[in-house]
């Protein structure tokens, strides 16, 4: 199984994703929001680039049935049911209800990647499942980490780092590409002191200082969330392993 | 001082650049080549983002006067003089000649970074001598990794690396933005192995694998060219001690 990072979405061409299990990564706070929603029963998660494709798809269904999420530069849009915050996405909020959820850099992500054999969401949230799946499926695999408007952020670049330590036990090949090579050695130079290095990163410092502490401190959490958003028609669900004959 | 880096060239406004010392770094190999030429007498480097305009340039000079040099894909452009080797730019071949220079990654950031207040150009080869520049001069500083076709590269990332913990004297301060933090922080996960790092890099790995093995050797040597390449009427020229009175 090889392993390749974009360190931000904005190169993604559809030959990068093509074939491949495809992980993307938006720590702060896509990633996390739609791991949350799913496991409080969201019924799906329809991701979309720009808010105009939002407002399109809510028109042609029952007022009832979905959400308006998201965010523009942190803050919740003008009209929309629910923001970016983990947090919001409570089971009172949004069981049963599918959420059309449009964000700066995650959004946008995943709509680089639809063309993946498989298009999974990781964070530090649900970590190990999402080993546990590459492994399983067995194919190369492509983790695009969502940046912060198209430059680097070290919340996703260790996050896609720790994914290469647990799949690759510890110990990077020989050849990797640069990419990959800088989220692994990120994640191994700040290892021993994740939770500080994570809340030095500059997004993470924007949401402290803007009242979304308890999102950051939610984040941050490893391996808490056994569920694996997985993308299929348009939407993300939640992945069922009893689907796994027809997915193969 | 603060120190800024960008990991690759895409993202770069003006504002960026705007009141700093820009450095820019293409390892592999056009920050290299230029220093090179400058060394061995180049009169000036004329850097152009596009072949256009690198025409354009030329039909306006005096043939004697200039060469041609630059590559796309690696490879040296047809009808051109020089390609980007470094170790094409002899003193015999460049001495007293304007080079118009353009190659697929390193000019395009030198383009981007025209706005800078100085403008420079660093790599392996003249690392402490830019440092010492910086240093000088005082202002705040922001450093541009070249990259591959708006992708991270290691090499380049070292070294802006490199120069941050010579900026810093070893030791990261507080709070800096997270490109600064993963080009420092992969400086000292690689430093104790840093031309083994340099050589898995992806663009070392292609060079010395199509017949370039002796410039990866020969652009991975540390402080052997003490020349300052600087932007001054959209051409690089050796920096003068003597005129800093007039460009402060």
């Amino acid at each position: 199984m090889k392993a390749e990072v974009f360190l931000t979405s904005s190169t993604v061409t559809e030959d990068d994703v093509k074939g491949r299990t495809v992980i993307v990564i938006d720590v702060l706070r896509a990633s996390s929001t739609i791991a949350t929603a799913l496991n409080n029963w969201a019924r799906a998660i329809v991701p979309v680039a720009d808010t105009g494709s939002a407002t399109k798809i809510a028109s042609n269904l029952d007022q009832s049935g979905y959400l308006l999420g998201g965010e523009r530069g942190g803050i919740k849009i003008q009209g929309y049911h629910l923001g970016n915050s983990p947090l919001e996405y409570t089971q009172e909020a949004i069981e049963g209800r599918t959420i059309i959820f449009t964000t700066t850099n995650g959004t946008v992500a995943i709509s680089r990647a639809r063309g993946a054999e498989h298009l999974i969401v990781g964070s530090f949230l649900n970590a190990q499942r999402v080993v546990d799946f590459v492994r399983q499926i067995g194919l190369d695999v492509t983790i695009i980490c969502a940046g912060w408007r198209n430059r680097v952020s070290l919340e996703d670049t260790l996050c896609a780092g720790l994914l290469l330590h647990r799949l690759w036990d510890g110990r990077e090949p020989d050849l990797v590409s640069d990419s990959a090579h800088i989220a692994f050695s990120q994640y191994v130079h700040d290892q021993h002191n994740l939770d500080a290095a994570l809340r030095r990163s500059n997004q993470a410092q924007w949401l402290m200082a803007n009242g979304y502490a308890d999102d950051v401190d939610y984040c941050l959490q490893t391996d808490v969330l056994p569920v694996l958003p997985y993308y299929k028609e348009n939407r993300l669900v939640l992945y069922k392993e009893y689907e796994q004959a027809s997915v193969l």
